[in-house]
């Protein structure tokens, strides 16, 4: 559990598009963000209040996040200083790097000397147990996707802020770095140990109020073979009462796979809705989440009307309109 | 990999059950074990000649493996004692046991002082890549299964013997502890991160001739709801040309999941075969493999011949009654 309020680090980011993480916590939880730490140069702006350490402490942030992706995954002696004051200062640092805080010796002393805490997102810091399979109360929400990368976070955020806004209550339960960093906590799904994936989701989700749901943030697709079995994983450990399906409806091919064609939206309803009643026999397909950023707003709105008329089902894209839609067919569970 | 011949260290075995790893060693691969090691008390017998180490390294042995379980989870002192004799002497040892060699320092100092190796076959010794789902050359069959347990390791140990019989070219891949050190290399699906459980079945079963078979080990079942994320892996990852239905009849309910009922094996062909075919649009079930030992010769006959009408597929026990007909199927694709 990352200690929130946030100062968003923005180091000395190129461009708007490599501080994108520091970007999803200021649009989904903006109450977690203080401010932006911005180094010379930094081409990326939030928008928020500028701070230093200091002022960023003042205004009671409690951890630094490295919100901006690192250039040859290296971390430079320019960010070490300001990540060495940071933790002098008092603040947590959390980062979602592919290289490790916690294999930087230099952080690792000055963290160890001022009791701060390191968090990787991308690595596990719980033993996760083997799933269970036992029926939890409460229930629970899954985006899964024809493809990876096909707006299954955006969704599932959407949703959050729709459920939210008409009382209902809802969990936001990330699955992947991004989500954990905007949130504070979950389970870096990716990186678990074969054995332990779906005991992960099932430790993520647990027991709950009647009318309380997880939004699980989806990962991969089971038509993606590189993926595929983190999908799997998250369908049973999930136990989810209702499956959102998310489609892109322009790719050529799926993501990295140049020799594989998307499925239909139809082949992954009748896909994923049997393996997810293997967990849960009331599991139902509620709705479809379109991410149509390269269709015009006309094309978007045909083809969702036509979507829905076809597979019987409200259709959304929540990033252009919203997700009540898909709040509402739950509430309607 | 694990270097051959082997000597198996059956320890102060309580019982023939508790050295089933060195059983199934002498079982299928024979020519790999030179003698057994037993220390006083032993309660196991492999009819094997009883070996020192000296006679065993005078007989070629060329690793200790590890064929027995450990009460507690702890390596003993008295076992420790053999362990640090056979590396003086010369040996590599090997080992399948939840309590790492490589966390012992005294196994790990005269490992280093002797230039010897500790194979801890629970974790991998391997950076595996993602995988990237490019057709490979060979032909591939994997064993899917009703449940875990129902003998999909053995169905891959029979149909490998029975295909080299008809002079079929065929190699038995190990994803699973005990098939790694019975052949000396594999993948420990089960310990693989989850970004590269498909990425470390690509790996392990690389291009090859246009006739030669890779017989993958099966792991878990899609309708186990622990494990099934490690089976979707073995689906996608593997691209198999021939998929083997696995079942034991007379089961209750899926292994450690008292609430679940094993599907039939009509449902599990209809769920695995389409995923298979993501990855492989020519993959086919060919066969099915029963485990009757829980039933009488003439009821497990009777089942079989109803299942071949039913299924309109080949179907055996291999344990029972051999591999040949499964063998005979894939020739036929």
């Amino acid at each position: 559990m990352i200690e929130t309020p946030y100062l968003l680090f923005l180091g000395d980011a190129p461009d708007q598009l490599a501080a994108k993480v520091a970007q999803g916590i200021k649009d989904w939880r903006p109450e977690n963000a203080v401010g932006q730490f911005r180094m010379e140069g930094c081409k990326a702006d939030l928008g928020l209040p500028d701070m230093d350490l200091a002022a960023a402490k003042a205004a009671g942030a409690k951890t630094l996040v490295i919100g901006v992706a690192n250039r040859g995954g290296v971390i430079s002696r320019a960010w070490k200083k300001v990540l060495i004051a940071a933790l002098e200062e008092g603040f947590d640092l959390a980062s979602g790097l592919h290289n490790l805080l916690r294999d930087e010796a230099d952080l690792v002393a000055v963290a160890e000397a001022t009791g701060r805490a390191l968090h990787d997102v991308r690595v596990p810091e719980v033993e996760y147990p083997i799933a269970n399979g036992v029926k939890r109360s409460g229930k629970r929400v899954l985006a899964v996707g024809t493809d990876c990368s096909v707006g299954k976070m955006y969704t599932a955020l959407a949703l959050d802020t729709a459920m939210r806004e008409r009382g209902m209550k809802s969990t936001f339960r990330a699955t992947g770095q991004t989500g954990i960093l905007i949130t504070g906590d979950g389970v870096p799904l990716d990186a678990v140990v074969a054995d332990f994936m779906a005991g992960s989701i099932e430790w993520l989700t647990p027991d709950n109020d009647a009318d309380h749901w997880d939004i699980i943030e989806g990962q991969g697709s089971l038509f993606h073979v590189s993926f595929s079995g983190v999908t799997m994983a998250l369908i049973h450990g999930g136990q989810p009462d209702a499956l959102i399906l998310c489609h892109e409806p322009t790719r050529a091919h799926m993501r990295g796979l140049p020799g594989y064609t998307l499925p239909t939206l139809e082949v992954l309803r009748d896909t994923a809705l049997p393996l997810a009643q293997v967990a849960n026999p009331a599991c139902q397909v509620v709705g479809i989440a379109v991410n149509t950023q390269h269709m015009s707003r006309d094309e978007a709105t045909a083809y969702l009307t036509d979507l829905e008329a076809e597979m019987g089902l409200p259709a959304t894209d929540p990033y252009r309109f919203g997700a009540g839609k898909l709040a509402e067919a739950l509430a309607a569970l």
